[in-house]
């Protein structure tokens, strides 16, 4: 659960970090901010802020704004209506962001999860200008570096409902105004 | 066509306009900047600059960014392999731009088109903020105002040498260095 009072703080936040990079938002957009915590009730550990730009039947666009160190839980988006599932470029504008994947578990990686179940250690470290490319239905998580991070999401469809946790504790309740 | 010279400076152009918003490129991107002259040779009167982010065979994401004045010419995005067309959301980052569409011809329009084949006149004025989905395999053109302009474009597929331009003397050329 998230109080009124942490939705109206983590908007404030996510609205702030976007406005130091330039993306002017309209009222509309600013009270449409998205919060997740997950289900999980540590906002600032394991959380998302995001913005939907436009999500149509065929492509969607979002901004994805973390806190310092916060965590988005590992998942993956599974197939649904025919398609192999959503396809996703992360591109950083500002900060850094750590995203693991499947694939060989980088030694000493930059980041630890929090408490939970997390499986993938394949670690992409994105600076601003860098981005990557998450295959549909493949397990992944990402975690913001000490400045936090602004990551811009270019995808297919999105149906954040669908997606699958690793921690069945996790569920994606998104708290939207 | 375009000459090496006025490629450079289209890129360096480019460039800076995606800086001043805060958009940071990598050398190989700043490199792989696209300035279409679209064949007719006038590249401040019509012409696009524009940085592909990502183009899988689901969804793609650009920057176009336009010099003052300039327009891209009257086009539509057909269908093809079985899809509907291009869809594509114009999303203004910076100056303003004026898109237009099918539908009633707005009474004194902000842009008169440069000379050519124009014929949808329906006007949309989009500033930092704003944003429009236009239909696939439906007409459009856009001018950028007296400041240019930096458009974020979100989209299905990307497949301009499709394009469908209204004016058959037009040529999607586009200058990849």
């Amino acid at each position: 659960m998230i109080s009124e009072r942490e939705l109206q703080d983590a908007r404030r936040y996510t609205a702030e970090r976007l406005a130091e990079i330039g993306v002017v938002l309209t009222v509309t957009e600013h009270d449409a901010i998205e919060v997740a915590d997950f289900g999980l009730s540590r906002l600032e550990e394991s959380g998302l802020q995001l913005l939907v730009y436009v999500n149509t039947d065929r492509y969607c666009a979002k901004e994805l704004v973390l806190r310092p160190g916060q965590t988005c839980p590992e998942h993956r988006h599974p197939p649904f209506d025919g398609t192999p599932g959503k396809e996703e470029t992360f591109r950083c504008r500002a900060g850094r962001v750590y995203l693991y994947v499947e694939g060989e578990p980088t030694p000493e990686p930059a980041c630890e999860p929090p408490a939970g179940a997390y499986t993938v250690r394949h670690e992409i470290e994105l600076r601003p200008g860098l981005q990557h490319t998450i295959p549909p239905d493949t397990l992944h998580w990402f975690q913001a570096g000490p400045e936090g991070a602004v990551v811009t999401e270019f995808s297919s469809v999105s149906r954040d409902e669908l997606d699958v946790f690793t921690d069945e504790r996790v569920a994606r309740t998104t708290v939207v105004g």
